[in-house]
């Protein structure tokens, strides 16, 4: 690969001890390879966060009551969660996909209308969602993606909000990667031991419901919420236009373990963004092999790990494409 | 602590779960406290980089020849460097202190005169400077960092620039904490095992040479570099005028080592920006109790770690101005 030695050769070449702004650099080399160029740049990133609803609320796996998702989409649209907060600091455009959500939303420029039904079915009875609903979803997500490639995105993040949505990331991961559900599970945003214990056994009897396959879009349909599928669809269509792919938490990475099973070569576009506490996270980041930007502890979800790494993103480009070199600064090398 | 609640109120009634922004929360309450109100903010943010050069590079403890010092302030006062770049990322001012730098520079915007010597004397013979020249060294920070308040701003990281002053950082942390000297030096910006080792064995000598000093004072002249002396100086006014301190890398917690001896209180106003792999360093953070924002394996000093956590501790102060209640928001609460 003659863009990866050169990438290397100019990154050595910069004023400063070899290999010394660490991740920056590797992060650096990355997007220079996804671009094939030298001098990357990171053009009207976008964040899209997508939010849905999810029949298994019914069971009581979640410490917050299901109307919080629909709640939770009008603070957005109103300029008020946390997600907001650091897109505007960050420049980052926002937008506001409604996959599945159980409510009926007027117009907003904010808002992409997506909605495949009102809310998953419960899990627990019968298959999230039918084969062709995941299809429909995967197929919104990159019809979403594409609009923004063509409005001049070239770096992308996604975001979720969906009430219940850390029960289908866990049972994804649990059939995708073949590990035990209590080792998946984590407390999501709000529970206590007890509650946890109650969710796993919940989770527990999902998985026994329903078989095994080896098609990954059955798994995808029978546990995925519909944001999960249409952030999956999302980022194979932002993969296939070799866009860098910001990733954030657990449930985000739960989407991307369903794309990656229908592309093995999406995780070279992905940036890791962020690891939480939440021992499910730390797994799957680790069956990734990724090394991710933050530790800031933060479980918010909403796309938030990604947004607050961003400017770290492009502190990594922008050493790249600005620094001076020892020879055109004149300076010596080391002994 | 009235307002210690007040803040604690405020963030859990963001519509967000109780904790789930992690760190961010931790800095926002710690600005809050600092600046006695719910609405903190940083205004007119700056980093001094304060240069000079070390007598005990003639023994050979750095990878790097002593004029790199030199020629880094032009790389720094053309723009070219990795802090350049991040600062200018950040909007942060940049300022290049000329505390000891063997070399005359001519004026520039971006430059401060303040050179106590060109360079400290050979610590493995005599002292790095005398008590006089540290006291003035001292004053000197003080008085820049003054300056910079004068004009609005209160927030100010510290960055730094001195071939072999890794060697000083380590001779002062071993001496202020009672750790072995084997335990404080790193592989600085670029030394290999031998390089290491041969390091080791020079700064033990210079321990020999110099009795220890219940004086702090004594101790920072003894060893310290000029650039290091005058960042203790900067970081003790800072702290007096109640500015926020960002903490960057190894050097600069060496000066805070000093500053902490002669003010206790200095902590409160103090954010650990980076924690590098250098265990001298992760042993200094230990020292200090700190649970640092990044961990970007970044080992080039300059005040690079800061800069580059200098938005996380803006998001901070965001989200915590920004974002809306739950009452506001209407959204539900925890069932």
């Amino acid at each position: 690969m003659e863009i990866l030695q050169a990438l290397i050769q100019k990154i050595n070449t910069k004023t400063k001890p070899l290999g010394s702004l660490g991740l920056l650099e590797n992060i650096a080399i990355q997007i220079g390879l996804i671009q094939n160029t030298l001098s990357p740049v990171i053009k009207n990133p976008s964040l899209l966060v997508f939010a849905a609803d999810h029949g298994i609320t019914a069971e009581g796996v979640s410490a917050y009551p299901k109307e919080v998702t629909t709640q939770m989409v009008y603070n957005f649209l109103n300029g008020g969660a946390a997600i907001n907060v650091f897109c505007r600091q960050h420049n980052i455009a926002l937008k506001i996909v409604d996959a599945g959500v159980d409510a009926d939303f007027e117009n907003s420029e904010m808002l992409i209308h997506a909605k495949i039904r009102k809310g998953t079915s419960n899990i627990l009875k019968i298959p999230a969602m039918t084969l062709d609903e995941c299809n429909m979803a995967i197929n919104k997500g990159a019809e979403i993606v594409l609009n923004e490639y063509k409005k001049g995105c070239n770096t992308i993040a996604f975001g979720e909000m969906g009430i219940g949505n850390t029960s289908s990331a866990a049972l994804l991961m649990s059939r995708y990667c073949g590990i035990p559900i209590d080792q998946c599970v984590g407390k999501g945003t709000g529970h206590n031991k007890e509650g946890l214990k109650k969710k796993t056994a919940i989770l527990q009897q999902a998985l026994n419901t329903h078989n095994s396959s080896s098609d990954p879009l059955i798994t995808l349909s029978t546990f995925g919420g519909f944001e999960i599928a249409m952030i999956a669809g999302a980022m194979l269509k932002a993969a296939e236009l070799n866009m860098v792919i910001l990733i954030d938490g657990f449930i985000i990475s739960s989407a991307l373990l369903a794309a990656y099973q229908l592309n093995k070569n999406i995780l070279k576009n992905c940036i890791f963004c962020h690891t939480s506490n939440e021992k499910g996270h730390r797994l799957m980041l680790k069956h990734f092999k990724a090394k991710p930007v933050l530790d800031l502890n933060l479980r918010l979800g909403e796309g938030t790990g990604a947004a607050v790494a961003f400017p770290i993103i492009q502190s990594a480009i922008n050493f790249l494409n600005e620094m001076s070199s020892f020879e055109s600064a004149g300076i010596s090398k080391k002994e």
